[in-house]
């Protein structure tokens, strides 16, 4: 089985809407006229995003999906993906597996994988996702203004909790565990909403790094500030079972030194949901609605951007809660 | 220094000719009407394509010149480039050399970084490449025709061959090592001989894997047949060192338990030169003198594609020299 052999096998599919697939010194691909392309890669590492004996399904998986995430975050329509992957060793039965999942989502999205690099080398995936928006359509960081209202898809902290099982620090039930583990390692890139929201919300982003932290490069790209109402943020019900009794502010307000409570660290700094998190006017909202209707995902209004460049988040008593932590940082 | 710190301050270019550029979900491209968009993703691995302490500034050109190569091998302009890294740790000495040795190379081709990905993991570089061709203009590997001439570009096996000093298998002067350690180090990619093959060349590869191997490619999906003249190959000074004294039938046979003499390692099976290797009809013979001149690049005639499957390479006295390796794969 020579690398060739191993790409033929099992990463070579039809690409009927690539002018030349797989399989020469470049993929050739015609951009739709009026369009533009939306490009974006992310890298994924065993041991840094993934447990080094994931199941190679639900990687393949979650290595496609979280570069479709980008491009629904744009509003763009994803077509087309390369994937480089290194692996330690020609292990049949691993890449029969990683390519299943990485072709069931990219089935579901529509989108072709049109090219790649297959090396020896630490488990190393790296995708580079290719899609279409109607030009100047696309959803970007820097168009939040002040008095939008902020929203934010389907549910936050999910997949922070699982990972918090995973890694000993709480106990789940067995099926508060698979109700949370799902948006960890299979999560649903909000595409449908992303297209929904063209020409409708102010500014996109997918929360991958935490609310606060993706938030965070909206309100900087957009010189805006922003008030979170935290009582308003969509827990899930296997978080809700670690809320404190009583959110007051006391209660709320957390140390560097203690750390937040597991529920706040959760909702508010917890990555891997890939929900979207955006901005659009007031007069919006009933047609929020109808799109939350649309396209079957709850949406929830979360708080408001506001002038300034400060970001705050308010208990139910109107007491800030000061914030610690504000997202991952691979090199901090 | 944070992960988006590290990405401003050694990868934020300006990039005039994306709509968007770095600092977004994605950035957003517009090809141009008329083209086609060329894509190709490369992946190196410390360990494996490259020495765990090579010199950054070396690697950030290398990078990005097996990348742009492709590009050349397509006879596309190249345009846009991703940069996806996993480092061991933010090391900003390293980063400021590597992004400097990428951005030279990004520089002379006019290619502009629009994105990428900065993580934590075993030194890993993956890059992908966007260029233009004009719709049906790009030079494939399916095109070649018996009859046809095959062409080379440069010279054969320099960067075998400082490899081969590197790892100890021989002893370079300092001049020879010097003269062909540029080709492993920072090979050019020859865009502009890709660009002027367009109309003229029937089909092209860059050599990455090794003459034979890569020329195999061009055979396999034109089903043709090749014979090449050994004696024709365009062997750098430093390798005609190493070149047997008579090259008769015998002399140059070997057998796979003595393996290929270095001089035919170097030129049939080295890879890494990045040269191109294309076919183009014999009444072009007179335009390739042209085109050598305007380019500023050798190109020899080095045989002929024929009908078949074969690929059989001759020497002097008309006999074929029995091949054993045909090229670098990662997974055999």
């Amino acid at each position: 089985m020579t690398e060739f052999d191993l790409i033929r096998r099992h990463f070579t599919r039809a690409t009927p809407s690539a002018a030349l697939g797989v399989g020469d010194d470049a993929a050739l691909l015609q951009v739709g006229s009026g369009m533009e392309l939306a490009v974006s890669t992310d890298m994924l590492v065993s041991g840094t995003h993934f447990f080094p004996d994931a199941d190679p399904f639900l990687l393949g998986h979650k290595a496609l999906a979280v570069n479709i995430s980008d491009m629904a975050a744009m509003g763009a329509q994803p077509r087309w993906a390369t994937l480089a992957l290194a692996l330690p060793e020609a292990d049949e039965a691993w890449l029969e597996k990683f390519s299943a999942g990485f072709f069931a989502l990219a089935q579901q999205h529509g989108v072709e994988l049109i090219g790649g690099d297959t090396t020896r080398g630490p488990l190393n995936l790296c995708v580079t996702i290719m899609g279409e928006v109607p030009q100047g359509k696309a959803l970007r960081r820097d168009g939040a203004q002040a008095g939008d209202d902020i929203w934010v898809s389907g549910a936050l902290g999910n997949a922070a909790l699982a990972l918090a099982h995973l890694q000993g620090r709480v106990q789940l039930a067995a099926e508060d565990f698979a109700a949370c583990a799902a948006a960890l390692h299979q999560p649903a890139p909000r595409v449908a909403l992303g297209l929904a929201l063209r020409g409708v919300a102010h500014s996109a982003i997918d929360v991958s790094d935490g609310l606060l932290a993706d938030l965070g490069h909206i309100l900087e790209s957009s010189n805006v500030g922003a008030e979170i109402y935290f009582d308003a943020l969509p827990a899930p019900d296997a978080l809700r079972a670690f809320a404190p009794a009583s959110l007051d502010g006391e209660a709320a307000r957390y140390s560097r030194a203690g750390g937040a409570t597991l529920f706040q660290h959760c909702l508010l700094s917890g990555g891997d949901d890939y929900e979207l998190c955006f901005t659009a006017a007031v007069a919006r909202r009933a047609e929020m609605e109808k799109i939350s209707a649309q396209v079957h995902l709850p949406l929830t209004r979360i708080g408001s951007i506001v002038a300034g460049s400060d970001c705050v988040v308010r208990a139910a008593d109107g007491s800030s809660i000061n914030i610690g932590e504000s997202g991952y940082d691979h090199f901090r």
